[in-house]
């Protein structure tokens, strides 16, 4: 029997999904699960978008353009053009989720052992497209004292190498919620000028910033054009995750046509989630200002509870739907699965996403977790009242 | 300005596309090109999947499991069954696309610098994947002499080495048409079993074929199911090729836990296209009946007509829609264009594929051309005229 690759072998797993059978088990049980642990979002999907999309005409349900139908992406020039972000439709690269915008990110940039330079925690899955591509990340920490800030020049610095040939960040960020402020990415710019490296910036949470805040994109930086790549995706957006649709945007045409040679060998972007996403652009504002109203509320649910609980910390989060909050507890995976496995307040328990998987170190994530606050706010006081009760009760606290 | 990869720069242009431009500029001269070049039907989708697809309330278009829809994957069991391909909904990855499987097939495989065997002419985009994924792709030529059946045993074995980890085959054929007999899959297994070697097997075309012939499926191959993985798409079968719906499909518990790791990176295929691909697989048997004998047509049109012409030879394909002709030119890529830039008769004229693309090495393609009989049959007849005409006519014939 022809034994898998060592890619295959090295390629990580899951973290979150890893919980699955737990969660399973204690639904067979009975128990009610608060699921913080995902970011699959429970508000409707823009529902005129998706009339539009059922009452089209589609004799034959063909290949789209390999860059995307032209229409849409004429289209995400108004929408872009709305958060001040100037870009044309042949700069934009339609993706198959921005999953596959990381990929021809890291395929056209970067080559085997090239390094990334990404602030930690982060988003999985980078790690796994890193391994899929042969590239390296470099982590450097952002602390949640600092309420997880852009990491000084001096840190980014220390760990550039010849090999370095990218850093890639997430804003408004995934897991820590952290929105970084002009000056920062300002900051940012001067490393990726002074070095030469590309900024990739996974922007997909730009809708999500709160008390205010506005997104300040990295596509609004000057003098590093040809640096900078824009991830995005339409998934948080319209809470249309199943759409698979993402952007890959780049005024670089060098790195654009060597994107585009990825993008031509899978032929094509999902027709029908086009279709879809390019009526959503037209969605109200009124939508997104009840969806902001939605997400304040039920962060500042989280954000209250958990600060009042003895030895327990969260900074408050500007963007996206996620916290880390740092909790008294000796292992985040094994209170995360103790959660499933051992514990219920009244028929009901959380699940929660250990932060170690968001770390290069498992170590550095023991005491923190992620909490995704994608539920309606009587399910987040409930899961906050679980979370309380539990931490009174955990056998293995360090309070 | 940071430079893009050396892996970018070595991945292939499509060799396709690279002649848009001068079909493009044909059209604005008022020329009519009759497009024998891409893989895109002409067929209608089938309308009550699409319908149905239409009728669905969605009220949040979520993530699907990462391997796809549960009651998708359980139709596709059924699905299968009526080939006498007998596999479960555990044993499937929905995928984005036929090529997404490939890349599945690749990560979970195979590593940088492993090989698989590929008989050639084979279609141009697995050399872009082998690319992206850092494998080596080691030809063996079908020759068209003998209408591009599997090279022998011998052959196969002079370019086993230790770094041979696969053998990859396209069934029935993109480019050539060709149809496996049960006896030569059989050869393979042989083969595969003695060296240890995956076999992938991409059968996206398995409703085209010809004569009363029926796709035999590596599934099928008995002793080596542990090492086959079944690569496929609803792309073809329900001209359905904006889906991006494939599959990756293997009894390899370890092959398909490695697999599921990158599925689980990219979160889900698309939700739409699972949706519709359900729907579709209750298509009548009196589709496919119909566009059988649409096909069987055209091709007989392309057949009959290019072995009239003086110096031209084309086996008859047993399946998929396509055929590879050899003409008596200079070289095959001049030819295509010269017909776009250069030709027209009664304003009229005929966009083909060089085979070239479809070779490790250019040269061995320079007198053959890939035609797809995707157009309807008046169609086909006319452009068939034109390549007559443009025989007589081209400047550089070898005749």
């Amino acid at each position: 029997m022809p034994k898998i690759s060592h890619k295959g072998e090295m390629m990580p797993s899951s973290p979150i999904r890893k919980l699955v059978p737990y969660s399973d088990a204690a639904k067979q049980r009975g128990i009610k699960v608060y699921h913080l642990n995902i970011g699959q979002p429970d508000i409707e999907t823009p529902q005129d978008a998706i009339k539009k999309l059922q009452h089209t005409n589609i004799k034959v349900l063909e290949y789209s353009h390999s860059a995307g139908i032209l229409s849409f992406r004429k289209k995400l020039e108004e929408y872009y053009r709305r958060f001040n972000i100037e870009v044309t439709a042949d700069q934009i690269i339609v993706t198959c989720g921005g999953s596959e915008a990381i990929l021809f990110a890291f395929n056209a940039c970067l080559d085997s052992d090239d390094e990334v330079i990404i602030p930690e925690p982060f988003y999985t899955n980078y790690n796994g497209f890193a391994l899929t591509t042969g590239i390296k990340v470099k982590p450097i920490v952002s602390t949640i004292d600092t309420g997880f800030a852009l990491p000084s020049i001096d840190e980014f610095e220390k760990v550039i190498t010849p090999k370095t040939k990218a850093i890639m960040i997430c804003n408004p960020n995934n897991p820590t919620g952290y929105l970084y402020s002009k000056e920062e990415l300002e900051t940012l710019a001067k490393i990726v000028k002074k070095y030469d490296l590309f900024l990739f910036s996974d922007e997909v949470y730009r809708e999500f910033a709160y008390d205010g805040a506005k997104v300040y994109s990295v596509m609004q930086l000057k003098d590093i054009e040809q640096n900078v790549v824009l991830l995005d995706s339409v998934s948080k957006r319209y809470s249309a995750c199943g759409a698979r649709i993402g952007m890959f945007i780049t005024k670089n045409k060098d790195v654009y046509n060597t994107a585009m040679k990825f993008a031509q060998a899978r032929l094509s972007p999902p027709s029908f989630g086009q279709l879809f996403s390019e009526e959503a652009i037209d969605t109200p504002q009124s939508y997104f200002d009840a969806v902001l109203e939605e997400y304040i509320d039920r962060r500042n649910i989280v954000i209250e509870a958990i600060n009042q609980m003895p030895g327990c910390f969260c900074p408050v989060p500007k963007g996206a739907f996620y916290a880390v909050a740092r909790l008294p507890i000796d292992d985040s995976d094994r209170f995360c699965q103790w959660l499933l496995e051992d514990f219920n307040y009244n028929g009901e328990t959380v699940m929660l996403a250990a932060a170690t998987g968001f770390y290069s170190e498992k170590a550095k994530g023991k005491k923190q977790v992620r909490i995704s606050y994608c539920l309606n706010t009587n399910d987040m006081k409930a899961a906050m009242k679980c979370l309380e009760e539990a931490l009174k009760v955990y056998p293995y606290s360090t309070k």
